[in-house]
């Protein structure tokens, strides 16, 4: 049966349901919230496993925030999915270079992914000074290039949010950010998406525009 | 270890990788390269069960993308997700009028929620007589609507993709649309997305443009 509910008590009824189907299983207060969203945006409960989180990966998130970051995803489709009132609240920016010309005729000259090339255009954009999030959802060769980027002292992201979803290279690429040194929050596994990296993004701006 | 591939084969291998997984799963050859995308797009095999099919549902969609339909989708993030050279090639139009102005006002003064007024805006681009397809992938007020447009003539989609995700009305919107006499792509269950739906909507584009 269908049940009258107002759009406001939604999200809230589903939280709730949430956290209790998670029954016993005790999260980090720190990154309960955005694994909790991350639960929201798919109805998969393995993310309460798979998602990892560096030392305080969600507070340094949330200061870059604050600081009124530049958050570059790897598809336009993270781009849409993350809340743009929350982004002006804080004077955040976000960027997908994906479908820029430039980029693709780069990439085909190069033999490299569109996503390599958008990471270097990450980096031009960092020399600006504000901080830097990824959020890639999507190209394992976005996240190997920001690893090299960061070994080469081009970048010094405040947070990479590494969520890409498939089979070939995914599952190695999460590692390699995992081992990076890199302040991250990764889908350990082949899960994951530009809707999972959107959501992360979300939880992190509704914890301190709401 | 990471293995160098081109981007172009990323996908095929992807593809192989999952007929491999999906072993001895016999999958309607008419349904086959969209349960394969939408496991391509969530690495998540649930879907081969999950993803309900009304009679020939796919070859329905097909007609409607050779004719040059509208796709309506009830996010931001599911309109991204379409692939926008494929829609061009067969001269279909993707729209979502959920951030629209007066959608949300609209919404405000009826006291429900901006899924529902976007249908009735479907509703009216309908009557301009290119076929339509709605691709929902969030909002079960959506489905609702659209089954209450359906049932009082306002609307004959060529076909509905009810796949919203979460866990308020959800499962039960989705039944609806099951038991309506519309044709129809469901995910049964909590599961699915935006992702899930553009995902559906390119199997199906990638099968005539490529």
């Amino acid at each position: 049966m269908i049940e009258i509910i107002k759009p406001m008590d939604i999200e809230k009824k589903s939280f709730e349901i949430i956290t209790e189907l998670l029954g016993e299983r005790k999260l980090d207060p720190e990154n309960e919230l955005v694994i909790k969203r991350v639960i929201h945006t798919t109805a998969d409960f393995e993310y309460a496993e798979s998602l990892v989180f560096s030392e305080h990966a969600v507070s340094k998130g949330i200061e870059a925030l604050k600081a009124g970051c530049n958050i570059v995803t790897d598809t336009q489709m993270a781009k849409s999915g993350i809340n743009k009132a929350a982004l002006k609240k804080l004077g955040c920016e976000v960027h997908c270079f994906m479908s820029d010309e430039d980029v693709a005729e780069e990439a085909k000259v190069r033999g490299v992914t569109r996503a390599t090339i958008s990471m270097e255009r990450a980096a031009e954009l960092s020399k600006e000074g504000s901080p830097l999030i990824f959020a890639i959802g999507n190209a394992p060769t976005a996240l190997i290039r920001i690893k090299e980027l960061f070994d080469q002292g081009e970048i010094n992201p405040a947070l990479v949010i590494g969520v890409p979803v498939g089979f070939v290279n995914v599952v190695e690429s999460k590692e390699l950010i995992i081992e990076s040194g890199m302040p991250h929050i990764v889908a350990r596994g082949r899960k994951g998406g530009s809707n999972v990296a959107a959501a992360i993004c979300n939880a992190m701006m509704y914890q301190i525009t709401r």
